[in-house]
């Protein structure tokens, strides 16, 4: 079983891998500056590096456990004896892109701060094309894991008469996301706790208590505070994204399988067609990439209108190839499937650009926050949470009408007949490539994103350097540009999270229908009394085969607990910020007191025990969070069975997608809004409004950057865990 | 159509407003203390009516413009002709309600401070049974309501041979719940932005720039704070009880003539036996509140103790009477359904609890989040969210478990079964039972609520008279008490407000039933192709009728919604209190800077002014958030029909469930925490870390009374509003 297209497929990953390969020597061509820009860089890097070095532990260990109950659970026949394995791939390749974009980042801060002395463009060149070592890596990685077990699994698995082979390939390859999963919940978790940590601690006693600046060498916490931006915002980001982009593809491809069931030849095709459209969006994105460019005197604007030339050009290109491949794929209703994918592309455009609105202060929202600062503290908070509330809103909104309309280009818009068992299979599917869209040209957006903590670094290397004042200036414009990326980023992540999410939960039903065939449940009888073959079982004859409706106190109870998990999983980082900040914040006072002479500038702080503390506190504290998400579902099945999942999975999606963006936007702008009194509004420095808006800041570090961005782990791996565990759920429950 | 025990309803309102005129008239029969104790009453007094006023008036127009529609609706046979007369007692009912607490309520502060300075036990006294006042009203005049409606609509109804008359009639009631839901609405949201408008006005100006402590009479608007503890507390918590206690009574009615459908005997039993426990509940509770006393030396303990007696006899005996009821009734598993109607008293009970270990500052999490008051409001702020969120799990987890232990209970744990058509209406009907057991006694559960504000504005009365140091003690001693009873009073109308939704969620699919009948669509053609007669159709028919599952894309963009839904209006109420709040800072920092002497106390501030920027700032805010309640679920309706509403509707119970048990238990943590520095720790009164828990009390503020409570009505007043607009949408809907 061949198709003469899935050539792209690797072919496009090697590419990818290629490029990032030659971006990243061309980086490391470049000088490293002076003498303290190579200590500072080396500190950071031995930071994030013994940071990696002891997740990866915690994570490996982890691996083990779950790959071995795996292993037993494919032993009794709950499971496909690949699924090991493909969740050890899974995790590996994960963590290597993790690795690769950091070691890259930390490779790269200084060489842009050095280029940055030579002109702004030079900065703007290497930091983002750094950033796309990262963005390719991740693509890269993905399309070379799917191209492998795809390629493995049709030489190993059987032939069989009626289209199941595809059925079973595609189910078992989507359990490679479990593994994708797992590292993107302890890279999310744990960079979130480490990099709010250090910046929670070294804002508090730094700049509120001693007053000296950001990035300040004198500050004990400055060194943990940049390597946790690049364990938070560069790893962490990376695997989130990493996992949706597998995701989403696997589980289309998933639906694909299962919407042309009957229809082996085309089946094949529906399954390539999210991997072909993701492998021509990453070539298009490589495009894009080197249309990334600005003149010796580019001011913001143009560095912006840059940044955006090459995500718009690779976007639209994208949208256009998708015509032709799905027109050449001669898949029917490709007109239609191929605005799904449109849709998918315009939602993620339309939420990050809301997500800008809302967090820059270019706009009226952030700005009322900062105006609030005038009345102190408090009233900061309150605005703040109110507007991040009331931002939920256009993303929530998007998706809902992005769902729809995805769902009825895929369907013809048969209105008449829309949840029919031939339209939703096909609907779903639509649902799934609209997630692929948006996902398309994440080589490119990855960039952007991971730019940012990069040009941050520049920034800290630049002042702890003490480089010239014009030096700084250009690193802080290049540092600006990064936080609306990374605002606009983040929204992005959750928007392709939350339609991720969905594909897996309707991929759910697949691996249920799997497991029944594996256990050897040959037919259902269903409520009303009809027998289908499980084999052949349709969505709609799941649904009524395990009652998974609205009135159903199982499913009922289940969103309630979904609902209530986003909240627990979100209490459980803050605190867990809030405690490893407390320590960071007693060693930074013990230091000031017992080191003397740290701020006249004579004596150099202990970074060291700094960055460690932060390491351990991470390492602590992430691991009840990620155990919680891990067993929820399980026992959730265990005790409520199918329809109790399928409640919780809804709930878990509903609740932590609002909640994500809800914290995700207060926390971007109350950044935004210190900055902009900064900027002299207000009062400026100094004034009771900038104090009142550094405490909002500092709210909204973990709101940002911990809980919001774990909780796009948390409803992709619930439904992960979900898929996974789906044989032994199927088998037995107790209610 | 009649039953003998059908008089104790009517029989029990009667009792319960009769023990409310004697308790208001012994009450009123009381000493209202000196000139200026009098003279300070009268402006709250007055303040408090003035703004009811204003309130009623926009409630009235949107009554008469909703009452309009309804009568449109029920011209075009969308809906039954009594609706509209219902919607407006419902709504004419409510607002009584509200009037005659907050009348005594304002009437019993000074009386109550006054009676203080005799002795501890006196105060408690005429507190409490002022607040129980406020509880009987809300019982008699719901139960007079039902009582009333059930009568003329028994009578007016004609008979019909298969049982349809008790349906008509019960889903007829039931849409007087509308009208208190309306009323509620205003009520909680109106009330909520006055009072946390001129509690955090007070609070910035006064106590943080001023510094001059709470109640200060040079406070210019702490007349306005205390008309707030009214009109929010009193009327708004009252308002929303009222409606909870319909909603369940009228639902499991609803649902009890439903599944009882084919046994027209039982089907009456059914229908009365809510109405009997909470009528029995009633007469309890009135007993429970003449057990309320303590003697002339009680301290705190004590007076806990003495609240307790009254409200755990009460509950006892009402689980007690619950038996025989039931058991004297004759309904078929009227053990199980007795044991469902105990699971609902319980999990009150639970809630409550962990409500209190969560704000207490008797516990860790309180004393945990005032600990980092010592790094400053930024730590305090996240640290109490991150409490806060943490805090949901027991509630949900609570109420999660008593959905399906009543479900089980109701249907004698036939698990094999366990979402068949039968037990699937049995099961619905335990779980409405449930919360009729959970607010059964809520005549005393109230008057602990409302006991709360009285004492509060006591200790206000005893500062601002300047009244004996050691009067001020036991007003002091009277208001912690209350404190701890409203924190523990939220909880309960919290959990009430979700079992009452999700009763009302299963009436949601009666009635639309009804609707269809009602327009002539005398079969359903399922999805199978099976035919079933619309009035006979059961909860599973409807479900496979409108494919109201989770793989459908209308229900999940509805689920998604909903969610948001719960978000965007918390937005808008924190906005509205953050904008309102502005101007009472701006107005009392004019007249501190205008009006000479003020801070000498050789000025009268100019109290009205305030208390009108409060009366104007809440009746324009409320509008919007209260509208978009209203409107979204039409709007949902139209748009995505049936199975689009549901998802709306169990998306939105989710997350605003969990939402409102966040936001109150953060709120009531930080107001304690701060209380906890003020009792002499971590620095005590004046510290730095006192000024860091008086910016997270002031957050609270909003979280803990206007947004949190105000969710209680948006998740019961969408099903409400759909329950209502059933007719329409089970008409047409786009698609």
């Amino acid at each position: 079983m061949e198709h003469s297209t899935f050539f792209l497929v690797p072919l496009s990953s090697i590419l990818a891998l290629g490029f990032a390969y030659y971006f990243f020597r061309a980086m490391l061509n470049e000088s490293e500056g002076t003498d303290t820009m190579k200590q500072i860089a080396q500190y950071v890097r031995e930071g994030a590096m013994s940071y990696l070095k002891q997740q990866y532990k915690v994570v490996v260990a982890v691996f083990i456990v779950l790959a071995v109950i795996f292993a037993v659970m494919a032993f009794f026949g709950l499971q496909n004896s690949w699924v090991p394995f493909a969740f050890l791939t899974g995790g590996f390749f994960s963590g290597l892109a993790g690795f690769f974009g950091m070691k890259t980042a930390t490779y790269a801060s200084a060489r842009t701060a050095h280029a940055a002395s030579k002109s702004l463009n030079s900065g703007l060149q290497i930091a983002f094309r750094s950033g796309a070592v990262m963005g390719l890596v991740v693509v890269g990685l993905a399309l070379l894991d799917i191209a492998i077990w795809y390629i493995i699994l049709n030489q190993f698995i059987p032939e069989t008469d009626s289209g199941h082979k595809l059925i079973v390939i595609t189910t078992t390859m989507l359990t490679f996301g479990m593994g994708a999963s797992t590292q993107a919940l302890f890279a999310r978790v744990g960079g979130g706790i480490y990099t709010k940590a250090a910046d929670v601690g070294a804002d508090l006693v730094g700049k509120v208590e001693a007053g000296i600046p950001e990035d300040d060498p004198r500050n004990p916490a400055t060194i943990a505070d940049n390597v946790g931006d690049n364990v938070g915002d560069v790893a962490g980001m990376g695997a989130d994204l990493y996992e949706s982009y597998c995701g989403s593809i696997l589980a289309t491809a998933a639906l694909g399988a299962s919407a042309f069931l009957t229809q082996p030849e085309l089946q094949l095709k529906a399954v390539f067609a999210p991997m072909l459209i993701a492998a021509t969006g990453v070539i298009l994105s490589i495009l894009g990439i080197f249309l990334v460019k600005t003149d010796e005197h580019a001011d913001m604007k143009k560095l912006m209108q840059a940044l955006n030339r090459g995500v718009n050009v690779s976007s639209f290109l994208t949208a256009v190839a998708t015509f032709f491949i799905l027109y050449i794929l001669q898949i029917p209703n490709w007109l239609g499937l191929s605005f799904s994918v449109i849709t998918g592309l315009i939602a993620g455009i339309i939420i990050g650009q809301s997500t800008e609105y809302y967090t820059s202060h270019s706009f009226k929202p952030t700005r009322k926050i900062a105006e609030s600062g005038e009345t102190g503290p408090a009233t900061v908070i309150i605005s703040g949470i109110g507007t991040g509330m009331m931002s939920t809103a256009i993303p929530v909104l998007t998706i809902a009408f992005a769902i729809i309309l995805s769902y009825l280009c895929a369907t013809k818009f048969d209105i008449a007949h829309i949840v029919a068992a031939e339209n939703l299979s096909k609907g779903l599917y639509g649902i799934g490539i609209a997630a692929v869209g948006m996902l398309s040209t994440l080589g490119i957006t990855l960039a952007t994103d991971a730019y940012g903590p990069i040009a941050d670094n520049a920034g800290g290397n630049a002042q702890m350097a003490g480089l010239d004042p014009e030096v700084r200036r250009r690193t802080d414009a290049l540092d600006a540009l990064g936080n609306t990326t990374a605002a606009t980023g983040k929204g992005f992540a959750i928007g392709s999270a939350a339609l991720t999410a969905l594909a897996l939960l309707a991929s759910y039903i697949e691996e249920i229908k799997i497991g029944l065939v594996r256990i050897g449940e040959k037919t259902l009888t269903l409520a009303n009394g009809d027998i289908v073959e499980t084999g052949r079982a349709t969505f709609a004859d799941f649904m009524n085969y395990y009652e998974i409706h609205l009135m159903n106190p199982k499913v009922l109870v289940g969103v309630f607990i979904g609902s209530m998990m986003a909240f627990l999983f979100c209490g459980l980082t803050m605190n867990a910020v809030s405690r490893a900040a407390q320590k960071m914040v007693n060693e930074v006072r013990r230091q000031f007191r017992e080191i003397k002479g740290i701020l006249t500038g004579e004596a150099t702080p202990d970074y060291a025990t700094c960055v460690e503390i932060s390491t351990k506190g991470a390492q602590r504290e992430m691991l009840l969070p990620s155990l919680l998400a891990i067993a929820t579902p399980i026992l959730t099945g265990l005790i409520f069975g199918v329809s109790g999942v399928m409640g919780l999975l809804v709930g878990g999606l509903g609740s932590g997608f609002v909640l994500a963006v809800f914290m995700a936007n207060a926390g971007g702008a109350w950044d935004n809004a210190k900055k902009y009194v900064e900027d002299g509004n207000f009062g400026g420095k100094g004034s009771e409004s900038h104090k009142a808006c550094v405490v909002g800041d500092t709210v909204g570090d973990p709101f940002k950057d911990t809980s919001g961005p774990s909780l796009n782990i948390l409803i992709k791996l619930m439904s992960m865990v979900s898929i996974v565990m789906a044989g032994l759920t199927a088998t037995w429950s107790l209610l």
